[in-house]
């Protein structure tokens, strides 16, 4: 690998990779950023195409990860590296990467398929934490149904730390996850503040899709027929938790009777 | 009450206002912003005292909050409102409140006390979200270990949803904090990725202190003599959950236990 070195932050390249960071300049270019070693390492693990790899000598700790000889390697200094970064404190490699599919088709389900699906998420944060959760349990995919966040936010992979590789993801309408689970034999069970039945009374032992709704509105109405309510009891004045807080109660309530089969 | 009216953002006040945003200013006036309806309602409710409230009539959902008659209120327009802010959106009200006693010694537990102890949370998100799911659960208090975060940082306020208002909150190092539990008999059970044995295990019916540990440290090594381990169990490459995760797993799996005595 030669690598360019760049050290000014007006280089044009610095600049257009640092127009990555917003939304319409993503979806333009089908381009994303992922910072830290191992979130790159994460995402070429798991097939991820790299279009170019930035490298900041002086901000590295080790050697750069191993990528194709294809791979264009970028040397930045602290400022330029500074300047595509989201993180305060840049890290010392970030990949442009190209955006994956997240289409419902490519998803493979397993025998007994554990699915988290969350409405509407529009914090980073929280998607990338509930991937970080879907990781964990070994969940089959996490399918966002009428997203409000790009899943591609540098952000949503700093958060996910890097799980947003490891676990299968969609993007969906809500009727499209609904044909979706249906033609699939999934049982659907919501997370919903006022069910009568609690979570823990619930059968998630079968092939199941837990369903968290956003946090302002909960789970829309669309799958009032479709959903089996489970009840996540609350007992303060607050009226809702965060939404990958649900996610997690629920995703680990179906681990919890999976694993006493 | 008769308010004063502020349309420049660099009116002196407007600019003492904003600065509370850094936490030295917060630390060395005892003061600190609460934004959003919601939020300054419960301060209000739980007798956080308010200094000043700001409020913009164009951003204004409904009437300000009725307060005592010695409360000053300052009227600002959505420019200066939006300089005081952390939301990129702000909203009508931001009141500025006295810091609360975080003492160790002010906590009163109840009959069968439920404590979350954090151990060095760093993102005031997460410490946001721990205060929620704290106050859904009916958590007794939260202990905060050798904070990292100071928890008047506005983004607390504003993840906590005023939850911070609502179950108490001190703060300790950890030996006083070993200290504290031992005095009060409670059981400490601490969430360890590969302890032998599953959360869902170890009883939590009694008094109990659930302890999770810094994301990237895990729990410290003072805690080993006094602490129960309890896994949460993890199948994915991913090695650690969000601290906001762990100690919302530990507080739902106590409650299961409770609830069905």
């Amino acid at each position: 690998m030669v690598a360019e070195h760049i050290s000014s932050p007006s280089n044009p390249r610095v600049k257009s990779f640092a127009k990555l960071k917003k939304a319409r300049v993503r979806s333009e270019t089908g381009l994303f950023l992922i910072e830290g070693r191992r979130e790159v390492e994460r995402a070429v693990a798991a097939g991820v195409a790299i279009d170019t790899l930035l490298v900041c000598r002086q901000l590295l700790d080790g050697t750069p990860p191993r990528l194709a000889e294809s791979v264009r390697v970028l040397e930045l200094t602290e400022e330029p590296m500074g300047k595509v970064a989201v993180r305060q404190n840049p890290p010392g490699i970030i990949a442009v990467a190209r955006q994956f599919n997240t289409e419902l088709d490519q998803i493979i389900l397993g025998e007994n398929p554990l699915v988290l699906i969350a409405e509407r998420v529009e914090k980073p944060g929280n998607l990338g934490a509930m991937m970080r959760t879907a990781d964990a349990v070994g969940a089959d995919a996490v399918v966002i149904a009428d997203s409000a966040t790009d899943v591609f936010n540098p952000n949503v992979v700093r958060a996910s730390q890097g799980a947003l590789f490891l676990v299968p993801l969609a993007m969906a309408t809500a009727p499209e996850a609904i044909d979706w689970v249906q033609a699939r034999n999934l049982q659907v069970v919501g997370g919903y503040p006022a069910a009568p039945i609690e979570m823990w009374s619930i059968d998630m032992t079968g092939p199941t899709a837990l369903l968290v709704g956003a946090e302002d509105t909960g789970i829309s109405t669309e799958w009032d027929s479709v959903a089996t309510p489970a009840q996540i009891p609350m007992a303060g004045s607050s009226d809702s938790l965060n939404a990958s807080v649900s996610a997690a109660l629920l995703l680990y309530e179906a681990v919890r009777q999976r694993r006493s089969w």
